[in-house]
């Protein structure tokens, strides 16, 4: 028997082929190609080929995909039907889980591939989202456009005009940047749940039901919301001291794996300096600097740098993303990973069956007071 | 770092006052007592009470439990709604994950805690079950009756008339028997789910995704298929010795934890010899007795005994429960267990946030033929 430390933290549970996390180096690497090299250089679809089949596409390859892509995009009426009845009522997440339910009660019958269901799967991810937030709005969802890629298909969807270049490629990066990210909760439920050889749309609903949790998905909107009450650079520093005195966690700070700047965020603050209106990068860059300065006053003994959640939020914000769907566009991202996380599962499955130790007593016996049997 | 073995296989990751395994000895423990003790001596609602609370109710906190199950059985139309569009379509499986997506979308706003959440959707798992079966075969769901207890109300509205006492006391017996069973693929995925801080429903609806692959809640209905197919006991022998020279899984034999015989096929095979048809009773322990000594000559080394799926596809058959709703039955017996795993995980919660060991390539640069962004 071993014994591990709570939250498995540092146990290696798995081999893999996609995701190398240096958290000491602050470097993030998909199957041998710095991630800060792929973002706005490859498109989503190119990071998804390569995640999925272990190799960069070519141009035959890429167009396969694409073109598969779109024709896989749009949603069967059942959960267009579902989302018309419970976008007034279901959080976006919530709703997401079951629309991917749905989907994956409907395929059911189907004989297809995990690859193929992973394909198909993450090609509707954000159908689904832009059908909700339409609904929600009263507004009638808007078809897939064919000769938009994954990123520009988003937004197109949730506005109904075609999206600015400059928004489609920060869009497109976040999509890599976020794409993987090895055995974070849900991507570690995700290949569980395949262990049971469960199907495919099954694994992600449940990667989902963990990414709901605000310990794993849920921040970037807090930090949204962070910056809207902080309002203006002069405020950040008073605002902040005011929450560390009250011992309130600062938002889109800190990572359980890096020890140093998560350099997603680097891509995502060069980004943002791109797209985001200048009075909110200043915001933003003045709470970073602010809150970082006072982490380090705080706890001299270990640097807590910014995550990925701190300028996702304004770079998804300046695309034109609703911060309410903030974890949802993380969903669509992660799906590749989720996917890509379950095929390599199957390919040398073992099922997870883990040990606890029961801590409690033993030998107890029924006492002539209990009630008996009710029926 | 530590390196764990496949599956987490002996690895302890998480200590336990609700249920032990004691897989040399063949006993199971909820709380303190012997689960074969329980079983058929106090309700399924007061071993809910036993694992929920920490000790057996007394009289008026069972008439407290039963009258509030009774209370919150009742489905919300949404789900009847959907089920009554997909039942046609979806698998059970399928059709309960969604359905319990749907009650977690609808009960978002609800401010309520873990325990009341894990309540109330206990009450309302059989419902969904037996509304989805009577929907599937074009016949209007039953309302949950007033003064019957959990596994009468199940039998009641599957079936639309009251059930035979013997019947009620083997399926309550039943759900006692399969209500926990430590960190089990499904509970774990609950407990890691629920460390992201989700709700109830969502750890509930990624457990629901793990119970649904064959190699976790799949198997009672190929136990049943095989006796099926095998018919009569004479022609166990062949068909067993049949199986075995082509190297299938005779299905309900076997189980990673115990290594003796499973305490709960015990009692399920006592209950089986009560009310199951004697023909059928004979069959079974034919194909038990059979299989078991085929696979003692196949593996001496280690003694393969009946697991708790061989007897519970007969006692499910013989109290109503069509073969295709064994697993969905399992679920609504095993909803007690992963809610109380759920409450005990927040009790003390830490992320789940395992590593995984990267085995491939480093330092890959993208070479001019790669496609470029193609946004």
């Amino acid at each position: 028997m071993i014994r591990a430390p709570k939250g498995l933290e540092g146990v290696i549970v798995a081999t893999t082929l996609l995701t190398k996390i240096d958290g000491q180096a602050g470097r993030l690497i998909y199957r041998g190609y710095d991630v800060t090299q792929l973002a706005g250089r490859v498109s989503y679809e190119s990071v998804a080929h390569l995640l999925w089949f272990g190799h960069l596409p070519n141009q035959q390859e890429l167009s396969t995909l694409e073109i598969r892509f779109f024709h896989e995009r749009a949603l069967p009426n059942q959960v267009i039907g579902f989302l018309k009845g419970e976008s007034k009522v279901a959080e976006p997440l919530s709703a997401l889980q079951t629309s991917v339910s749905i989907l994956g009660g409907l395929r059911g019958r189907i004989e297809s591939s995990i690859i193929d269901s992973s394909m198909n799967l993450t090609a509707q991810m954000p159908t689904i989202v832009a059908a909700y937030h339409r609904l929600r709005k009263g507004q009638e969802p808007v078809a897939p456009q064919a000769g938009l890629g994954h990123a520009a298909n988003y937004l197109y969807m949730l506005n109904n005009k075609a999206a600015r270049p400059e928004h489609i490629r920060a869009l497109d990066s976040y999509f890599t940047l976020l794409a993987d990210h090895s055995l974070n909760a849900s991507t570690f439920v995700a290949r569980i749940a395949a262990s049971t050889l469960t199907d495919v749309h099954s694994a992600v609903v449940a990667a989902i039901s963990a990414l709901k949790g605000p310990l794993h998905g849920g921040a970037p909107i807090y930090v949204w919301e962070m910056l809207q009450s902080i309002r203006t650079p002069e405020n950040a520093e008073r605002w902040l001291r005011d929450r560390l005195q009250k011992h309130d966690r600062i938002m889109g700070f800190g990572h359980r794996v890096y020890r140093t700047e998560d350099p997603r965020s680097r891509v995502l603050k060069e980004l943002a300096r791109q797209i985001v209106d200048p009075a909110l990068f200043k915001l933003a860059t003045t709470v970073e600097d602010t809150a970082r300065k006072l982490l380090r006053e705080e706890h001299p003994e270990r640097p807590i740098d910014v995550n990925v959640e701190f300028y996702s939020s304004v770079v998804l914000h300046a695309v034109g993303i609703p911060p309410e769907l903030f974890t949802s566009t993380f969903a669509c991202a992660r799906t590749v990973g989720w996917t890509a996380h379950i095929v390599e599962q199957l390919q040398d499955n073992r099922l997870f069956r883990p040990d606890a130790e029961y801590i409690g007593p033993e030998g107890l016996t029924l006492e002539a007071t209990t009630p008996g049997h009710s029926a």
